[in-house]
């Protein structure tokens, strides 16, 4: 495993190296086994594989965790490197390279000003409450792409929406890279693996519980019964658990378009956000429409 | 010289191609001495030069002329052809090729949603009564970068504004392109070549002269004064010329940053747009800080 922070060495060692085959993992660090399983996909399918870690400023709002999101990087990269050694036994000549720029300068140089937005699937569901956030994912997402140059990027579904943007980024600004999900990583007690799961008191958690609870439950509804019933028994579940808790939203989009859905929705995303005292917290589902 | 008006075939030529010397000429048609000059430079500097004719519909504002706005393909192709003609005589390997998508989903696929917007620099001049303009500018840039995938992107300085945004894109999202600017051309009156002068009556026109003589005078007040000096001439110039037509700006930046200016300024870029009635006319000159 190599570890970079400066972009100057990650340069060199990005034009030295001549495999086309890279895959990437953009990552804020404070890795758990969401992120792990991200590396574990691209190193099976890649010959390199690169971890950037780097807290980007630019998708906080200011309000948010910016100063306080865990930093971790020396356990981290205990951690990829446990991981490379556990998986080079199959196949050695594969690698893992960590990416963690000490300077923002490295990523925003002096002077940045420029933004990408793309609109339409940005204007709901995280979109609302966090205004700002997809242009800072975007901005740094775009970035890193310039800087690894991979064929393909992995990113996780419990941030689902960041997922489409990025895909729909991508797509529209003809970026030569592949955008591929890999499925939600759950601890044993159901909820989604989040570097903000460590804000929760313990029985904050048990409480917060109600958030994977009722995605689990509204992923069953569209699943077993037609668009109509299933928005029927999704409004009232929707009513009870909203007064139980503090929800963002629950709501139910097209899961390629995050358009709102119709009887001809191929799969529906089933998206909440919940916020607990210490800690917001999202998680989603995608459901097949098998009356289509 | 040869057309491709589908994506599909400029496409197929670009990837046949394995010259890496491309010179790229964006323009709008209706092409004029100014354009000539882009595309005749850059002939002149690389093996193949694409001369791209696109009416962007997201750099004109609402109430704007995007329909009205001059297309003459057949013209601009004949005016191409004679001046590859006239080049090729010197350099018979060296050919031009013009892209003019007919299809705006050539440029803009269906559901395209995403904008690339450089703050500071488009907050001022043009930026403020255009709002949306320098959206346009930067996306439609973006993308015939990313299809012609050139080594250099030729501009006319007589849009200094937009000569500087898209520098700044290119700078904060590391395109692999580079930008180089072309002087200005005039008629023989002095007023600066654009598509739009052809909206003049002789009379309009005979009025708008106001505008390249001040920048001409304004040129001589900042190369001959110190900076506190030329200000002072400049104010006063400027409170006489405005009372004498109707202008939108006339103002004095930093030719780099297009920050206000100092001292230690190394150019002045003097820029001013002038309100005819059927015609919005720019105009500008830069000036080296003598006094520095």
């Amino acid at each position: 495993m190599k570890i970079f922070k400066t972009l100057r060495e990650f340069n060199d060692f990005r034009v030295s190296i001549n495999k086309e085959d890279i895959g990437f993992v953009p990552t804020m660090g404070n890795l758990h086994k969401g992120h792990i399983s991200l590396i574990e996909h691209s190193f099976l399918n890649n010959s390199i594989t690169v971890v950037s870690i780097f807290v980007n400023p630019t998708q906080f709002g200011p309000n948010e965790d910016f100063a306080i999101y865990p930093r971790t990087l020396y356990k981290d990269c205990e951690e990829i490197h446990g991981l490379e050694m556990k998986l080079q036994r199959k196949d050695p000549e594969k690698e893992i390279i960590v990416f963690s720029p000490d300077s923002m300068n490295d990523v925003y140089p002096e002077g940045f000003s420029t933004k990408i937005i793309v609109s339409g699937v940005t204007d709901k569901l995280c979109g609302v409450k966090r205004p700002n956030h997809f242009e800072g994912v975007t901005i740094v997402v775009y970035k890193l792409f310039s800087l690894v140059n991979p064929k393909i990027a992995y990113f996780g579904k419990k941030d689902y929406q960041q997922f489409i943007v990025i895909k729909k980024m991508v797509r529209d600004l003809s970026l030569p890279v592949e955008i591929e999900s890999c499925p939600i990583i759950r601890a044993e007690d159901g909820l989604a693996l989040s570097s903000r799961n460590q804000y929760l008191t313990p029985p904050e958690r048990e409480k917060a519980l109600i958030l994977p609870k009722t995605i689990n439950a509204s992923n069953y509804l569209f699943s077993k019964n037609s668009l109509k019933v299933a928005l029927e028994k999704f409004n009232s579940l929707k009513a009870d658990v909203m007064s139980k808790g503090k929800w963002e939203y629950l709501e139910v989009y097209d899961a390629e378009s995050l358009e709102p859905v119709t009887e001809k929705t191929i799969s529906f995303l089933i998206a909440g956000a919940y916020q607990s005292t210490a800690a917001r917290l999202i998680d989603n589902t995608v459901v097949k429409n098998n009356y289509v």
